[in-house]
């Protein structure tokens, strides 16, 4: 991983990486022109609304937060203190989701990595929050710093990208109070796209503001201005949202920066089995919270996101991936744009390796989100065993997907020159293109190039010890990390991040248990 | 594979194969009623349509076969018998295409299975062609008869597929001159579906036909006027129309029977570098072609066929399911609504095992084919290798994609009932609704059940020596095989089969080699 030695070995994985990385075509914003897909038309569109309303005002959300119940009764909430739950009525639901933007621009420390979250931009994430890393040397094990690190720096490497998300695996073996610290430290020096503080607790978040602030350069009233960090507020699905997110949220919020509010209706499990039910349930559950932050700032950026899938009811366990998952994507989309609203949904999958089953559940993912307009496509990377792992060689098959996907989804041309006619009456009937002088001078650069895929004939793979689709992941991974480099930084920059990092954690070694 | 035993083994096989059988949704037509993908604008289409109408017009198509010279000279066509060149005029290609039906019903034996060839209905086929065969067990190895046995069995266990296809892998142990009439019979009585005589040359088809009339117990002149069988013409691209096939198409079209027209147009090596390019000549040698099958009888039914890819310009071999491969299968549909034909495409993957790769390739394949209303997605279950293998865990892999495909693309259920709001009243905050009355009543059937997927939790997964989706699809395929049922066929039918079998294999001994 290291680039400490400089034997046959290191060379061969640097030419391969500077080949592979040379194969990927630059990072660019990534737009999707085709129209978003649609399952349900507007009639049934609204009854899901009616539903989410009939949640909001009969049943109501719990609020463990005590600032949160003060911010919603002082705007007209239904807020019964003893029980925590808050009423909604659906005026009040439509007054204030209607003051969050349906686009901003996400900054990021490097200028030319800003994105816009809203319209049919689509932005792609990394893998985050498994508190397991895999890859097929380590094996499976709990995450720990070096991976975490190892982690950032190969999404880097993906020019597919353009978010590098939250903690893409926990680093156990550093302290619990001040490991935020550090891994918002890699966030800002190994990566130049815009990242995810974690949002529990008012402190962490304040950590992350400032060490975003100090990494762009910027004063924190500039921040307040642009939204430059991002974080997931999940719900305790159903209908109960947590005290320590809240918390962070509304200082996220208060300084201008990205709420993405999703609940996890998992059919069957945290929300009725149907997934219409499950849908009715992520939008009550999510106008709610979204409400709440239009409350404390009218403007504030915010991100209607989704998360709806079914469990295996054989096992309880959660499917990813699946038709269920696919139309909860489909529909959350369509929900989000009736709303405008941007959209936030997820590459995911249940399968415990990086085989078929791994494969085909990102696929139906991405399809979907993708075509769904989803403006975040979160864990767009690196995602195994339903969320559990952060996995090495998956992340090279996701980004190998996502880059399949952006090609075709390019524009096309249709120029007199590709259309070839001169080109196919000089070949003759029955011949070939290969020396075409038309194929010449395009071949290089005509077809999108593969990071992954094995084109060889079966007996020369085969000779090459029939290496999967896996095992071709990880030489990528270590070769793609051989050739790390790391985005321009300041010094002065990373000393002011570290003197930051050293300073508060001291106060946190000091301050009482 | 067969049901001698009845040991532990075979009976724990049976009762998994009835949990499999039973997972499955019927069999049923399939209609997608989303709108089909679109890359192109009209005027877009209308500079392809040029460029082919151009290809026609001034450099022609070779056509190796008298006959059809005759034909097309007849009906206005400009022909060099020198050269064989045929140039056809825009106008008499927009003539005769415009003869062809938009949509028909093929017959299967079984009428419960006949199906509808166009508008948004989608149908999917078996793989036809391979040389070889694989499976776990037995390695990849040349096709026997054994082996396409098996597979025509295997693919009747699933329910997802309407057309049983050609040789899904040759038997290569038969004597080459009849074991057409050996797979013929295998397909009339192992499946009940539609299936697909050879082309090569016209006694073969006058075989397939003939058996086609007995396995449904009709005359040959009600199957003129009802397609029952359909087969594929692959043109030799670039611009040559094969001699033996247009023999076995001619006989198609008089008896009233389908031709699937297939350009082989490979970018950078039987046509342009260019998709366009390559989507142009696969316009002008289909459109040649149809014209022709029109001019031998006008309605026919014939099939806009598209197998527009590239190859990897390293080792120029063929590429499948890449970003090329999207783009052509995307624009080929909207080319052939435009001119009102069905239109077949096909579930296509390069990867050399069936791993990550091929489910990714295939997805790619079948989230673009299906989208864009392809009537026949042609390969849909066990194509792997590029077409080179017709493998039994592919089979088992495509089987469960189509399946969780058509899953999320039935009706959406928005019902009071499925919206729920009552049963959310009902659990209380931070609760569940696994034990819920509203999930009770509905978590059997709630959710689709896939037959390959494995969600349990990893160590439980490990503990069963960590099964990847490759070896889970051989337990599945095992499984289903054991438990494989015949279609019921009518004992005088398959005498009669036989007996015709019989005799022609009679005749073609007796024939002079």
């Amino acid at each position: 991983m290291s680039r400490r030695g400089r034997g046959p070995e290191d060379q061969r994985a640097a030419r391969r990486a500077a080949k592979l990385s040379g194969s990927q075509p630059p990072w660019q914003p990534f737009r999707v022109d085709l129209p978003p897909l649609a399952l349900l038309d507007d009639e049934q569109l609204d009854r899901i609304d009616g539903a989410a309303f009939r949640i909001l005002e009969e049943a109501g959300l719990e609020f463990l937060n005590d600032q949160a119940l003060d911010i919603l009764e002082r705007h007209g909430a239904d807020v019964d203190r003893s029980t925590r739950l808050v009423r909604f009525d659906r005026g009040l639901i439509r007054e204030y989701v209607a003051k969050a933007p349906s686009s901003f621009t996400l900054h990021a420390r490097n200028p030319e990595r800003h994105v816009t979250i809203g319209g049919n931009w689509v932005n792609f994430s990394t893998v985050s929050g498994p508190p397991n890393v895999s890859d097929m040397d380590r094996g499976r094990r709990p995450g720990d710093y070096q991976s975490q690190v190892e982690i950032i720096k190969l999404h880097q490497c993906f020019n597919t990208l353009h978010l590098s998300g939250g903690t893409p695996v926990a680093a156990i073996d550093l302290p619990a109070e001040s490991r935020h610290l550090d891994f918002y430290r890699a966030q800002c020096v190994f990566t130049d796209r815009p990242w995810q503080p974690s949002a529990i607790g008012r402190d962490r978040i304040e950590d992350g503001l400032a060490m975003v602030a100090l990494s762009r350069g910027v004063s924190r009233e500039q921040l307040l201005r642009e939204p430059s960090a991002m974080t997931v507020i999940n719900t305790n699905s159903p209908r109960r949202v947590d005290q320590e997110l809240v918390a962070g949220m509304i200082h996220m919020v208060e300084n201008g920066q990205v709420s993405i509010i999703t609940p996890f209706t998992l059919c069957g499990a945290m929300s009725p089995v149907t997934v219409a039910g499950a849908l009715a349930q992520q939008s009550a559950e999510a106008f709610g919270v979204i409400a709440l932050t239009q409350m404390v700032r009218a403007g504030a950026p915010v991100v209607f996101g989704g998360f709806t899938s079914n469990v295996d009811m054989k096992s309880g366990a959660p499917a990813f991936g699946t038709p269920e998952y696919v139309r909860g994507v489909i529909v959350g989309g369509q929900i989000a744009r009736r709303w405008k609203l941007p959209y936030r949904s997820s590459n995911v999958c249940s399968s415990n390796t990086v085989d078929a089953q791994a494969a085909f559940e990102s696929m139906m993912s991405l399809w979907a989100t993708i075509l769904s307009h989803a403006n975040i496509v979160y864990h767009g990377t690196g995602w195994l065993e339903g969320g559990l792992v952060a996995s090495f060689e998956k992340s090279v098959l996701d980004a190998e997907m996502i880059g399949a996907m952006r090609a075709w989804l390019g524009p096309m041309d249709v120029s007199e020159d590709a259309l070839a006619v001169e080109a196919i009456k000089a070949v003759p009937p029955g011949g070939h293109f290969f020396g075409a002088d038309h194929t010449m001078a395009r071949y290089e650069t005509a077809f999108h190039t593969s990071i992954l895929a094995d084109l060889r004939p079966y007996q020369t793979w085969v000779e090459d010890g029939s290496p999967d689709a896996m095992t071709r992941a990880n030489r990528v991974w270590k070769a793609l990390l051989a050739a790390y480099e790391a985005p321009p930084t300041d010094p002065a920059t990373v000393e002011a991040i570290d003197a930051y990092v050293a300073r508060r954690k001291e106060e946190i070694a000091r301050a009482p248990s």
